[in-house]
């Protein structure tokens, strides 16, 4: 997934920073929050993903003479602005979750603090990575929930590069994906800049391109004669794909090879893959796996499997690299100013559940003796962890509050990702993310993964950090008349 | 936006590529068509878009000895095969509609012409590129209609860098939304990259960091005399950011320069918009424009126009840079071979809609004498144009025929864009495919850009070519005993 450069801005970032510069307000400390306000897709939680590369978007942040010159080219920057920026730089600490951390609405996943004009350039580029790399490790960890959720258990595969949105939407995808917990990619640049398994078959065309299917077949298999993975639907799957794949199953076998898979890319696929499963397994062929495509999503997995289906690879295309369907294509993270100069800062909205939560903040995070993730609470920077006992209160809901109960241990759920510009944590792998997600993920309490209407994982706010921000509304509110 | 690279495709691309090659079929010659099958958005047309990007990837292809090697390092391809790919080069004849055409479900968008190896490889890049592409000019021009359909019309601008799919993806769409009628964006590299108009005013943040709302548009004013768009609601719309604008606005006349824009993030967009524009009028400052964003669609702009709004430009995020929303997201374009070693093919599927249309073709579109385009045909290559009184059929109903009206001039609808691999027509410039969009959507029959249940634009396919899609669908249906 390519870094952005760093003239990938909005254009107010850089007038503002303009703005920032010419009253003398650049150097000020500034806090940035980056957050969500609701789950992807109606679930219950997001997949954390992105950070590695907007870590890496930060530490490469240079002005070269030919951007300059394209903003000197703008007529609406000042000589000194420009001069400035020769030796500007990023600075900041960053403080975040940890890549593949689930992580839920209204919590810092990740802070920029240090001067204002250095945080305040970064949105655009940190937003446009991050929402959408957590928005598809997010729905290819809801595929994997729906391909595990039987008794028949399958795995995922992207296989989205024809649908997804330009190259590089492609490439960002199928990493996300794997941070989600898909096994590989169809997809052979992302596999190699990423180091994943890359899989696939054939396609309609090759079977065409042979005087019969089972020619085709025939001599896809002498070529890749311990992988092959013989596509069944060009013509009719029982009737033609399934009897072909066997003949040439049953030829393998007497050369001392064996057929890898068979793939069903149309048709009614629970009924289908019951009966090619059934077919194959009488047969003598049970190792033969069973690949499936053709527009899946985590909510068609789950249908597929309810009604029986024996899928081993689910390979999702458009839905898992574009994210697809009813609310997804973008998650709607937010970069919001939450302090300067050492003043608290919050944007007041008509709905709470809107308000920011000012401050420098930390989030800790609740195991209980189960050893279940059960309990984020968003605290003032300088706050203690919570305290049995203590009340702590809904951020999108005031009014709700509840007591920490005993027996819960505490922990800061997010570290220091990034001070004065530079990494202060080794690079992860994206194995080592992937399992993350899926620790994490598997440590939460049930019914969080459930695909719709999910149990609702609890994020409060400690009782100090709501008092101070009900006097800064209050505050707000009498400073402008409203 | 980024030229795929040439591993940039799906694995099995490859793998058939080296069966064509070890079964001697790869010099074949092949045709592939690309179509998709429904409109986006439930609407009744498409841009066709991304065609300059996907030729220079076609010019470009060629593979490294790093691309061979990880090939070789996979473990599934033969000496003999990557050797070939050393010397490996797209060679083939690509016929396509003009970028920024007005495009039909069924129609061969774009057709590669050539040997197999090469056209096969090429469809998950062509695809990836012209799905997208096609997608977000589509979305704009859908946005354009509305913010044009009442008596105060508006223009767009794209602003969606941050809820992009990757930082490609949005400068994928920026450029897509220009094609589409977008006037500019906000992103500073996509400006640059397209030569395009780059826009932009100051954020909440930039409020928040001065002591009042007053003193921070003041600041702003003083910085941009003649180019401030001021944002009105970190506070409250009408209570605070209207009045503070307003005295900015006389303080800036009296110095000899006038406020340029105020910009509304929120609320009722109708509503405030009407009000603001009443407040300005009255205040004597006409020539103020109002700029709306926050979260807006078609159907938003469509609505806030019903309601009496009086905005002048829509800075459309989300819903521009991804397609969003429901059936957004992805084109569903697909590349079928329809010809292989001169016999033409298709492929069999339930639904005859589904089918491809074999063989070699070209597209008549048909102009009325009012100067209105109102008819394509799908024909043999070999075909005459259409002539009065020649039944034609619905692709996808072969039982509705209709009769080719006299009085209407056709004409080849693509042109040869490329032949043994080299383009074959100028590169144009980004503003002449936006012209040529807008002229194209501005002489469909009237109720094909409606953004819902639009007239449905005629595609027919010539007698003789449906003649023989039947004729082919028999014999495969018999040569395969379905």
């Amino acid at each position: 997934m390519t870094i952005p450069p760093i003239l990938f801005t909005d254009l107010y970032q850089l007038t503002m920073m303009q703005g920032y510069f010419l009253y003398g307000l650049h150097q000020q400390e500034a806090v940035f929050d980056l957050y969500y306000r609701r789950n992807p897709f109606q679930g219950g939680y997001a997949v954390w993903a992105g950070l590695d590369v907007a870590l890496n978007y930060l530490e490469g942040l240079k002005f070269s003479e030919t951007d300059l010159a394209y903003l000197k080219s703008l007529g609406q920057f000042r000589p000194e602005f420009l001069d400035a920026l020769r030796g500007w730089r990023f600075t900041c600490k960053v403080t975040a979750f940890p890549e593949g951390s689930a992580v839920f609405p209204s919590e810092p996943l990740l802070s920029v603090q240090g001067p204002l004009w250095e945080a305040q350039l970064v949105e655009t580029a940190l937003l446009n990575v991050l929402n959408f790399q957590t928005l598809i490790a997010t729905k290819a960890a809801r595929c994997v929930t729906a391909a595990q959720g039987g008794e028949h258990k399958g795995t995922i595969v992207e296989f989205g590069a024809r649908r997804a949105q330009g190259p590089d939407g492609a490439l960002g995808a199928a990493r996300a994906s794997v941070v989600g917990g898909a096994r590989g990619t169809s997809n052979v640049e992302a596999a190699q800049r990423y180091g994943l398994p890359v899989t696939g078959t054939h396609a309609h065309a090759w079977v065409e391109s042979f005087a019969s299917e089972l020619d085709a077949f025939r001599a896809y298999a002498e070529m890749f004669p311990d992988s092959s993975t013989l596509l069944l639907d060009t013509f009719d799957t029982l009737e033609s794909g399934l009897p072909n794949a066997l003949t040439v199953a049953r030829e393998l076998r007497e050369k001392g090879h064996e057929l890898q898979g068979v793939r069903l890319d149309s048709g009614d696929l629970a009924y289908l893959s019951a009966r090619v499963r059934q077919a194959l397994d009488e047969a003598g062929f049970p190792d033969v796996k069973i690949v499936a495509s053709n527009d899946l999503s985590e909510f068609v997995i789950e249908s597929v499997i309810r009604e029986g289906g024996r899928i081993d690879v689910y390979g999702i295309g458009t839905q898992l690299a574009t994210g697809g369907g009813d609310g997804g294509g973008a998650l709607g993270g937010v970069y919001k100013l939450v302090s300067l100069g050492g003043t608290d800062k919050m944007k007041l909205t008509g709905d709470p559940s809107k308000s920011s939560i000012p401050g420098v903040k930390r989030v800790f995070r609740a195991t209980d003796p189960e050893g279940q993730t059960v309990w984020d609470v968003v605290a003032h920077e300088a706050d203690h962890s919570p305290l049995p006992g203590e009340r702590v209160s809904d951020p999108s809901n005031p009014l709700r509050s509840a007591r920490i109960n005993p027996d819960l241990v505490w922990h800061d759920a997010r570290q220091v990702v990034m001070d004065l510009g530079l990494r202060t944590q080794p690079r992860e792998t994206l194995a080592e993310v992937q399992a993350r997600a899926a620790h994490e993920l598997a440590h939460l309490p049930s019914g969080t993964l459930r695909l719709l209407n999910p149990h609702i994982y609890r994020v409060s706010l400690s009782r100090p950090l709501q008092e101070h921000r009900d006097a800064l509304v209050s505050e707000l509110r009498e400073r402008h008349g409203l």
